[in-house]
Parts: C-alpha cells; sequence; structure tokens
C-alpha cells in the first residue's frame, strides 16, 4: 500500500499517524506546503497576545519526530500541483529545490484545509493587512504588534476575529471590530449574544455591527479603514477574520465531485466520488448529524476525528463518520460562549418547527463563593422533546453544560432525558439541580402542558391582546419592568386573583421564570388562560439587546 | 387530597414544592424535626471552615417563604411519633409546645433522611465528639474550632471526612484522619485515589489507613483518642464521618417493607410496600440504574429528583424513577475526584466480567498556560464495550468528564461512541482530541484486538513469564521504571527488534500508554505477542501508592 496524504495538519497529521500504526509495511507520504505540520491552529490568536508566549509551545509535532516516530516520509514546503487519476500519481512541486517531482499512489487523502476569505476591496492586499491560519501569519501580525501597532481593525466578529480582539487587548492595541452582521458571533442565537457584546464593549472594543470595511488606504499613520456607514479608523493592523473557504483547487482541477460551498464531498466512509481519493478535514463538505443535510463545519476536532477514520478505511476497515454536530465554545477573558447543535435561526431558515427554553441559572451553588450566572438556551422537536441544539453563555462552567448536551444529542435523548441526568454535584462544581436539568424541568413541564410558555417574539407581536403580569417583587419592578407590565407579587397572586383579567389572556413573567411558573400553575389551576413568558425579564432583556 | 411529608430537607421540600405546583386544592402539611428546612447539607463543612462565612446563605428557604409561597402548612421542631395506616393518620410530637397533634392522610411522603453512624466505642459520647448532619451539628463544630480547638480527630475519610479535613485546615487546625480502609475515599478504586492520599499528605494533614478510633478519653487539654495501633492522638474535637444509616424507624414500626441496610423497599414510582406511602431519599433502598440490584446512595441529586417524583405520583402521574447511577465528586484544595456507575472493587464483587482503560492527559491543550494533569479511568463490558463507570481524579475539569460520562452511561452508551464524541474544543476549555475521546480511543482499541492490553493487576501475578519493555527515552527510564524492564525507546523500536525475545509475551509501556501503543503495533505487525500495560508507567504508579 502507497499512501500520500496532502496537508500534514490537523486531519492530515491524524491520518499519517493512524494509518501507520494500522501498517507497518506501507509507504506513507505526508505532504505539506507549508514549513510546519500539526501545529496548534486554535492557539495562534493567543501567541499574538502573548498569553503563549513561546512560539514552539504552538508546534504540537515537528516533521523529524513524525519520521521518527511514525516512518512517515514527510515533505514540507511541497505543492501538490496537479493529480492524475488516470495514472493515479501526484505532482508535487519541491518549493525548497523548485522542481517538479512525481509520485504514484495507491490511496490518496485530501486534507488541504480551508483557506481565510480575504475581501476584494480596495487596499486588501496593503502590507498589514493579514488574514489568521497558519504560523507564517501569526509572526508577521505579532511583529506588527511589536513594532508597536497603536490601533487595528479586525473584520469580522466570529471566534477569531473575538480572539484576536482580546489578544490585541493583551498587547494593549486600541481594536475597532466590523461586523456586517447585525450580532457578533453569528453561529449564535442574536439574543444569546448580548452578553458577549457588552463584555466586548466593557473591554474598550469598539464593535460597529452592520458595517464592513469597503477600502483601505495608505496613511501616513498606518492605515484608513473606510467603513460602510463613511466613517473611517485609523490602523496599523487590519485582519480579516470572516470565513474560510475549501482549499479545493485540486480536488476541482481532478474532476473530484465538489459541493455548492466548495466543500469536496464525500461519503459516510470519507471517500470521495474517486474511491482511491479520501477527504478529510475543513476542505470537505460533510453532514449534519442532526438534519442529515449536507454542511461545512471547519472545526479541529471533527477533522481529527476524520483523519482517523479515512486511514481505517484506507486500510480495508469499514469505519463511518457520523456527522458534525458542530459543537463551538468561544472564550472572551473570563465570559464563554458555547453550542452544540442547531441554533434557533438555522431551525427557522429550514421552517423545521421547534420549541425552546431559556434558564439563567448559577454555575455552581449560589451559597458557595464565586458563583457566576449563566443564560442556556436548550431548542427541541416540539413533538418528541428530541434536543435540537443548545447555546450557553457566562463565565465558567459553559463548556461542561455544553459537552452534556453534546452528548445528549449524540445519544438522541429527549428534553425529559435532561430531568433525570444524574450530573456531579458539591457546591464548588454544581447544584443538586444542574442547570441542565432545570432546563429539562422546564421544556419536559412546557410539552407536558403544564407549563405553557410563551416565547417573547411571539408575545412582541401579539401584544395588544394580553395582560402582562409581572409577579416579581414591588421593589424588583420598580427596578425596571416591560412596558404596560402590571405588578402582583407571586406571594400575593392567590389573594389578589379578583385583580386579574379573566376575559384576555394572560402572560405571566417573573426574573428568570421560575416564580412566573408558579404564577402560571396558580392562574391555570383558577381558570384563567395563561402563560409563562419563556426565560422571564432575563430573556427578554437579551432580546431587548 | 391531604399530603403529609415527613422531612422538609432535599427530598421533601423537592416534593412539597412540586405538589403544590401540581395543586393549589391539596391541603400539604411539611412536617420537619428540626428548626430548618431545606439547608444546603453540601454546605456545611465550608461554614465551619469560614468559606460561607454567612450561616444564612445555607438555608435555601425558610419555613416562612414556603409557607407564603407555596401555602404550605410548614411544622418545623415537629416529631412523628407514629403511623397508623389503618386509619391513615399520624401523630405529631410539637417539640417546642410539647404536644401530641394527629393528622389524617390521604398520601404520606417519607423523607427522613438517613443519620450519620455514631459509633458505641468509649467516650463516643463525650462532649466536643459530633457527627456532621444539620446547621445545630454545623454550629457545634463551629464553635469550638471558634474557641480555639488545636487538634482534631476525623473519623471516616469519606466526601464529609475529607472536606472537613480541608475546612479544619483553613482554620489551622492540626488535623488526623482515620479509615478503617486500607485507602480514602473508599467509593472509588484504590489505585485512583493514590493522588488524593498525597494531597492530603501534602497539606499538613496526618492519615493513618487500616485505623479507627477504638477509644476516646477525657484530657486535661481535651480528649485523647485511642488508635487501633495503640497509639494515640490528643484532640479538641472529633467528628465521626463513617456512613449514614436510614432513619427508618416510623417505617419499621408502621410495618413497611425494609431493605437488609435499612432502606425504605419502594417500586419504580417511590410507592412503598403501602400503596398511600412514599418514600424519598436517603432513607429509601433505590436501583442501581446500570445492574438494577437494589442499593442504598445518600445524594442530594437523586433526592431531589425523587422528591418531584413522588408528588407526581401522589397526584396521579405516573412518573418513573429510573434509578441511581452514584454520580459522586469531591473537591479538597484545589484536588477533584469525581465518578459515576459502577466502581472496579464493586464489580469485582459482583464477580461481572469487565474491561478498564487509564488515561493521564491535561484538562485542556497543554499549549495553553495552566494545563492540569488528571487521571481518567473508564470500565466497560468486555463484549459489548458498554460503559459501566468512570472514575476521575485531578485538579480542574474532572467534573465535566464525569458528567459527560454519566450521560454516556444514562443513553447506554460504549466505549466505541466515546471515540464520536463532539465536545467543546478551545485551548483553555479542552483539546482537539478530549480526554473522553481519548479513553474511547485507548478502549475501542483494546475491544478491536488492536491495543491488546495487559492490566497491571494481572502483569504482576504473571510477571515471571513476561518480558517487560520500556519504550520511553533513556532519560524517563533512569528516572525511575518497573523493576526489571527493559528499555527501548519506541523511536528505536524499529531497528532494534532483534533484541526483543521471540519466544516470551511481551508487555510493553511508556509513561501514559500512547508510545506503548504504538511500540504494541509495530511489535503485533512484526509478529511478537505482545501487549500494552494499560496506563502506562503513570498507572503503575498508582497501583503502587
Amino acid at each position: 500500500m502507497k499512501l500520500i496524504i496532502i496537508g500534514g495538519v490537523a486531519g492530515g497529521a491524524s491520518a499519517a499517524a493512524r494509518a501507520r500504526r494500522l501498517s507497518e509495511a506501507a509507504e506513507i507520504i505526508l505532504i505539506e506546503r507549508g514549513p510546519d505540520v500539526s501545529f496548534a491552529n486554535c492557539g495562534l490568536p493567543y501567541h499574538i497576545g502573548n498569553v503563549i508566549p513561546q512560539r514552539d509551545k504552538l508546534l504540537v509535532t515537528t516533521p523529524a519526530r513524525l519520521r521518527e516516530r511514525f516512518r512517515l516520509d514527510v515533505r514540507t514546503q511541497s505543492a501538490v500541483v496537479a493529480i492524475d487519476r488516470q495514472k493515479k500519481l501526484v505532482r508535487i512541486h519541491d518549493l525548497a529545490r523548485d522542481v517538479i517531482v512525481e509520485e504514484s499512489y495507491d490511496k490518496l487523502i485530501l486534507a488541504t484545509g480551508a483557506a481565510p476569505v480575504r475581501p476584494t476591496i480596495p487596499g486588501a492586499d496593503l502590507p498589514h493587512v493579514y488574514t489568521l491560519r497558519n504560523l507564517a501569519d501569526t509572526d508577521q501580525i505579532k511583529q506588527q504588534a511589536d513594532r508597536g501597532a497603536k490601533r487595528a481593525v479586525i473584520v469580522g466578529s466570529g471566534f477569531i476575529g473575538l480572539e484576536l480582539a482580546e489578544n490585541f487587548a493583551h498587547r494593549g492595541i486600541a481594536t475597532t471590530i466590523l461586523d456586517l452582521n447585525k450580532q457578533v458571533l453569528s453561529p449564535f442565537d442574536v439574543e444569546m449574544t448580548t452578553p458577549l457584546r457588552t463584555a466586548v464593549k466593557n473591554k474598550g472594543i469598539e464593535v460597529l455591527l452592520g458595517q464592513t470595511a469597503e477600502a483601505i488606504l495608505p496613511h501616513a499613520e498606518g492605515m484608513t479603514v473606510q467603513l460602510t456607514s463613511g466613517e473611517t479608523r485609523l490602523a496599523q493592523l487590519v485582519v480579516f477574520g470572516v470565513g474560510v473557504r475549501p482549499e479545493n483547487a485540486l480536488a476541482v482541477q481532478s474532476g473530484l465531485e465538489v459541493g455548492p460551498r466548495g466543500g469536496i464531498r464525500v461519503n459516510e466512509f470519507l471517500q470521495t466520488s474517486d474511491p482511491d481519493i479520501y477527504a478529510v478535514g475543513d476542505v470537505i463538505e460533510t453532514m449534519d448529524f442532526i438534519t442529515g443535510d449536507r454542511t461545512q463545519v471547519p472545526l479541529a476536532g471533527p477533522a481529527n476525528r476524520q483523519g482517523r477514520i479515512a486511514a481505517d478505511n484506507v486500510f480495508g476497515r469499514h469505519s463511518r463518520y457520523r456527522g458534525t454536530q458542530a459543537t463551538a465554545i468561544l472564550g472572551f477573558f473570563d465570559h464563554t460562549a458555547a453550542m452544540t447543535g442547531l441554533s434557533e435561526k438555522v431551525l427557522k431558515k429550514m421552517g423545521k418547527a421547534y420549541r425552546k427554553v431559556y434558564v439563567h441559572p448559577a454555575n455552581h451553588a449560589g451559597y458557595y463563593p464565586g458563583a457566576e450566572g449563566m443564560t442556556l438556551k436548550v431548542i427541541f422537536d416540539p413533538d418528541s422533546g428530541k434536543i435540537l441544539g443548545a447555546q450557553c453563555v457566562g463565565g465558567a462552567g459553559m463548556d461542561k453544560r455544553i459537552d452534556v448536551l453534546a452528548v445528549a444529542i449524540q445519544a438522541g435523548m429527549t428534553v425529559f432525558h435532561l430531568e433525570e441526568m444524574e450530573l456531579c454535584y458539591a457546591p464548588q462544581f454544581g447544584s443538586a439541580k444542574d442547570p441542565v436539568n432545570m432546563a429539562g424541568f422546564v421544556a419536559g413541564g412546557l410539552l407536558r402542558g403544564d407549563h405553557p410558555q410563551t416565547d417573547w417574539e411571539a408575545f412582541n407581536t401579539t401584544a395588544e391582546k394580553s395582560y402582562l403580569l409581572d409577579v416579581r417583587t414591588a421593589l424588583e419592578f420598580d427596578d425596571g419592568h416591560i412596558p404596560n407590565a402590571v405588578n402582583i407579587p407571586v406571594d400575593e397572586l392567590r389573594n389578589r386573583l379578583g385583580e386579574v383579567p379573566q376575559d384576555r389572556p394572560i402572560v405571566a413573567y417573573c426574573q428568570v421564570g421560575q416564580r412566573g411558573y408558579l404564577a402560571t400553575r396558580i392562574l391555570l389551576q383558577a381558570g384563567f388562560k395563561v402563560t409563562n413568558l419563556g426565560g422571564g425579564y432575563k430573556t427578554y432583556l437579551l432580546h431587548k439587546g
């Protein structure tokens, strides 16, 4: 068996190591265009910010180590320029020696990754306008920071944009973030990004939504970035973080099937339209685990797993990739946003029915010092209760809740299973009723009809007809409430039922939904037509932004 | 419906609140022997240590709040002295007024909890010998600390014993912990407690295993505790943390069925042998979720869920309790130990077949500052790969991994599912291959036969016959190795196969198992009879203690 792997970072390096473990006899050539293999992509922004000061920490392994340990024929600074599928050979441009060599293959694995998109605006090719993909990019951005860059513009407020913004802040660089979307971190539902947007602003970082860079002009003190609004920002550093595009040129040139967004099409064995060629990582179109639809998800975890699976199949094992559920997490200073599965916005776009709940508990027992608040949103099928997606924003413990929900999605669990989860509890770590249990109680109660719920968006469009009942204390009410709400504290409600109109639907709410739930139960049993406002006043505030 | 609930802490308070939500019309009486309802049991040690300085933080709710919000007839300082099942009434001793009153019931929920065991040794009733169950106990222990207690003896190194030891250390009290078992934290497998035992000692706390208090004698400076060894320890504070016993007296007196260890027997609806009487929390015998066997697990999470479920059933819903999987966690300073499901020792006792794997990864990407080591053990069915239990020791992130594995157990997942889990990854939170994935890879490889493994215990009993091959570097080898091992670094192995005997089984090992795995693959494919030592040298060290 002669196996050639094109691309030596996450998916490619995983495939190569796995291939060697499966076969000592195989000839395995790992071809990488850059100078490094298997570097820590996800660490790059933190090297710029000196959070990871040592550059070599980012090298997960080296070509020498791969050669020694896995007896791989590692060829860095080598670009595959063509694949001849008939003759089953690849043409390799050895960039160091500037010669073209040919290598035959029995099986080929494409792991060419995805390249950051660089918009074609005027000035996009100026010297200090960057994208961030590899160590060379990192070095350049870091050097510009080291040279004393004072102001930066980041175009795009996705994961990389926000991580960079944090690290520019560590370096004392005043940063403006632009995003054409009306929110930061657009994989998340908009209301869930409200705390993050506030956190970004609180760090002194300017966020301009609905705007992008229209042009970049040279300036005596660096560059002038011209915004959609007509305003300008001075910067010595501009970084585009507006998404990635699969590096599919080789696949396209050699006639492999490619999806509409450019990802190489593969079957569940990660085999392309040519059965001798596999593809893994950011360059492929994969399957959404929940919907079964084709999707493209550039994430390190899936890339690594795909590498293993492709190698398995090369060596005759029938190993299947189950699809990607897009579990992702962002750290921004002490703030965290994490998600798994489908977002509400994607479900809306698909026209698929769903329900959702919000809970706002602390990450661990409130009586133990250091508890931090969070908002956890769980989205589920309105009939079966099957969990479709979850998002969580807050401080500590977000990764845990989303990991738990990611496993629940993997297992096909429903919200009723969340009620029954038996999770770690000591006061430093959680609560006897964990936030995940709480979300299960609310969602389960909703589906059982115990806890009819009105979502803010629905209320907002039908506000005229409903009587809005704030069941918090007078103090809380005075501190801020939804317009037109009437205040009857839940503890007084049983004695003041006469004040509640019988001829109108009632929407009750409290701070987070718990007292609203009790109020709903009291009123339901007294014959009123009542629902609880999903997630209470806190969720309302998130929606208001 | 007239519902009486006996016991107002976790299970009882949950049942009462749930009952009211289900029925505004019901008469609900909540009877509690002590002065407090629904206090935070799990926080008690931390109040003693002044980690939670405000006592009222431990009051999750108050009788007044329960009356107001849930319209419950809350009767504290009231002890039920008898249940007349024929007449369906209870006799209540109102301790404040010292009168006996009778109340009839339609349904009864017993939530009387479990009492700490106080051994009947001489001196066990001396003034400053305590158990820790409630706020009154907490106040007394704290007062004795406030009075300047300098030395303490804790009998029992379970969760409460170790939590108390930490908090005594916060107070500057020199502590000796005794445990009749040959390990601390006996729900865990012994090798998994090695790091914790070291941590306890490093905090200057004396740990004496295989020993208990035989007698406690008054002494001019406090008490003298006489140990099994014949030695003595001076103390101004002695606390027994040697387990709990169900408070089943009412149940036994009224002829309800009780299990051999004293737990009230209930069916899946939490109904006792009397269909009008339910029981929840630490007082019941429940079902082990994995084995289906009867068990007793005094934990707050299950107690709360059981309270809900019993109330559901009282009001005609068919709500089932799925059993308990005994997810538990201990924090000790910066150390954490967590577990879920069956331990190896329990499986051995049951005579049930199993396999196990150990991994020793960091809690997040090693290239990001602050990564902490851990040991994760996963135990599974040798045929199906179904996960039976998991234990984890280390610093940060233990709760997350055990929660993920708890859900996997709940879902009936196998180790192959662990390989496929898609968990949060950014370098502050995890790794592209999370520790849980790693455990899945090792276990999956083991079951597929790619990665034959010898457990230390098995090796240890058949050591004569095997050739022990240390594949770490010469430096690592010189720094410490297993006796009789021969060192051939994995990177040299392919060129030194001639040195490896062909007529003996070979057991390869490295530091954590990963290079040992590669060595095993190299040797297997070269025709050797080889296995990898499970979890490598680090696991060996844990076993050596």
